[in-house]
């Protein structure tokens, strides 16, 4: 075969040094081709799909006329933008000026955050981001040629003094932050503390994406009052949603709450990159959802991931706690952040740990900026897929990891 | 209301400068408003779309496990990217080269133009387009930064000469086609020409975005061989298509052939662009595919867009070259272009024509670049969802609007 082009010396800047593998993937593939127990998955568990009632509406949805062509409107099918912009409203997460205009349905909550960062950044624009955070939100700004900044965060995230002290420093394009049950850290922003990096935003004067997927997986309380309904007319906030967590991720369908002055620019990117969604998938959702009561449904979900939570925290006070690795309890969402007691690389223990024992971490590094060392002793853990009996038989193996790593190390070059 | 925070003063670059609407949107949004006949539309005729045997093939998909979560591998759903690379190899479109690997699915093809954009452009690179060329392609490559500069087209497409004094010049990124059936101008690419213009990519070392949703949509002859297929091994040539013009474009599935050095950016840029899509839809259109004969599917859909091009040609021959309008018969896909005889201003007219006359066409201007007068005096046809009897009664329209315009531009400032 003679060489051919080569498109590697032609790539853009963008494709040539913006872009990275998502660490998250490495280990969920090492965890699929070693059979491995998984604690790493982020997604929701199979079970709690509502897989005939979907089947069904997205089946009568095909009966609608304007599924098959190009939709008439690019933020897609409006009965759904109307149903997501009243539900919002009765649940005190958006203030009286979000209209069915306002929401823009996406590819699951990734496009929308992929949106944002078209909107918002040029290279070499700041984005203050929470510490650790999500690795594709990182990857996704650095795509567009951002430099992420973390924010230090405590128990109950972003710190507001850290938050002010660099932002007056480094003039930030924006804040990303999951408020509700963070993923990876599992932690929540109380109201009193969203009110004083909202007042912090203002006095500096820069936005923010709230990216809140895990809102309505809430196991102990309410959560806290959205930064969107507490910003109200000051049309600071973005907010990004989906129904990855609530109903499934496979069907893909997000959403994005656009303020007024972003509508025009997120409608050209939108159309520019590949016009509009599958609108059968939309209107199927919007079917589902108008068939059911959306908050016994919610209660039900909550019930099943409330008692893995508890059976994983459960375990980590039998397992873990007993080596020194310390975790808080998070109040909903999917996941927990362990903290170990030594100075292991967690990368490399992860690799072990699923290569050899059978149990899939995610190491700590992956939710911080390339080069900073904050996430070399923590690791994620997922519950949300993972029965009591598996928590069982996966921390056993996460002990013998744990214990046996230091001398695989030493010989076996881990 | 206070003012609040206006994101319009702190946009990116790419959403301050870069963006424009899309013209045809303005024409199809009045042609909407007032109930107008449209010989505007780009879209395939919505009686040809197989809905009972999709709406099947989609419920039976939905029993697949894999359609649920996040699907494994970011490039799509591997059955349906096997059924395409079969068939592009049975019917003479792509080299051996070409496995399910170098499939890529994507949200029409629309996400393909837009993928290869962010692989390939930089601020200020430029890239070479037909003249006329598709609008929205225009729009993408201009968002991620591109000069795009035109290349002169007569009837048989990009005029080789042209190609090598202007790409000589200018350095190109790469250089953009619609080979068959053109959208807007309707033209084909002779095979000849294809070796000649591969030859100057060649000798002054750039690639090809191929983009060729209309392959399959010819009505006189076999269409002549691919620019992927020629290209051979030399793995210059990106090739985009999609399911929009033989299925039904509502479902949202396009692909892109992608060259083994490309693999791992593209791989990168989609997983930072909301992860997959929905697996459903290209799990079913799979099922579909495999049920039917797809060469005969292809077949009907000829002779009913076959009709549908002799009866407009028909009523341009009686209505339109009386006035001095002229206009090639197209080989395939859904457009006639149009020439005028006077210098009127096709824009301005176009908006007389839906507003007053209730008869949609879509001006030259949309497919050029900002700037560039050559589609002043020209305008674009489509037969695609037009009956024999439509075109009667619309070319008597356009017959009245064209004949009364300048007399209205007089007086009503149109």
């Amino acid at each position: 075969m003679e060489k051919g082009f080569d498109f590697r010396e032609q790539l853009s800047v963008m494709a040539r040094e913006r872009l990275e593998s998502s660490s998250i993937g490495e280990i969920i593939e090492l965890a699929a081709r070693h059979r491995a127990l998984s604690f790493g998955a982020g997604e929701p568990s199979a079970e709690l799909f509502p897989k005939n009632a979907i089947r069904e509406a997205v089946a009568e949805a095909f009966a609608e006329k304007d599924v098959w062509g190009y939709y008439h409107d690019d933020f897609g099918y409006l009965p759904l933008r109307e149903w997501i912009c009243e539900r919002m409203g009765k649940d005190g997460m958006a203030p009286s000026w979000v209209q069915p205009e306002h929401i823009l349905l996406t590819n699951g909550g990734g496009e929308g955050v992929s949106l944002v960062s078209e909107a918002l950044i040029d290279p070499g624009s700041v984005v203050l981001v929470e510490s650790p955070t999500y690795v594709e939100s990182l990857l996704t700004f650095r795509k567009q040629g951002a430099v992420c900044v973390p924010v230090p965060s405590d128990d109950e995230g972003i710190i507001p003094s850290e938050l002010e002290r660099i932002a007056s420093a480094v003039r930030p394009r924006f804040l990303y932050t999951i408020p509700n049950f963070q993923n990876p850290s599992g932690r929540t922003i109380p109201e009193e503390r969203r009110v004083q990096i909202l007042e912090i935003l203002r006095k500096l004067d820069f936005p923010m994406l709230e990216d809140d997927p895990y809102h309505y997986l809430s196991y102990d309380a309410v959560p806290p009052t959205s930064f969107l309904k507490l910003t109200g007319n000051d049309y600071r906030v973005v907010h990004c949603n989906s129904f990855s967590k609530t109903i499934a991720p496979g069907l893909r369908v997000g959403w994005l709450v656009v303020p007024p002055p972003l509508k025009k620019a997120l409608h050209h990117l939108r159309v520019s990159a590949g016009l509009g969604r599958p609108t059968v998938i939309q209107a199927g959702i919007w079917r589902y959802l108008s068939g059911i009561d959306f908050l016994s449904r919610i209660e039900e979900l909550c019930k099943n991931y409330r008692e893995r939570r508890d059976a994983m925290m459960d375990g980590i006070k039998r397992f873990l706690n007993p080596l020194g690795i310390r975790a808080s309890q998070p109040a909903g969402g999917f996941f927990i952040w362990c903290e170990s007691p030594d100075s292991r690389d967690i990368h490399s223990f992860a690799r072990y740990s699923v290569e050899e024992h059978g149990i899939a971490i995610i190491p700590g590094q992956s939710f911080f900026p390339k080069g900073d060392k904050r996430g070399d002793w923590a690791f994620r853990l997922s519950y949300a897929k993972v029965t009591a009996e598996q928590v069982e038989e996966g921390m056993q193996r996460l002990v013998r990891a744990w214990e046996s790593y230091p001398a695989a190390r030493a010989t076996s070059g881990f």
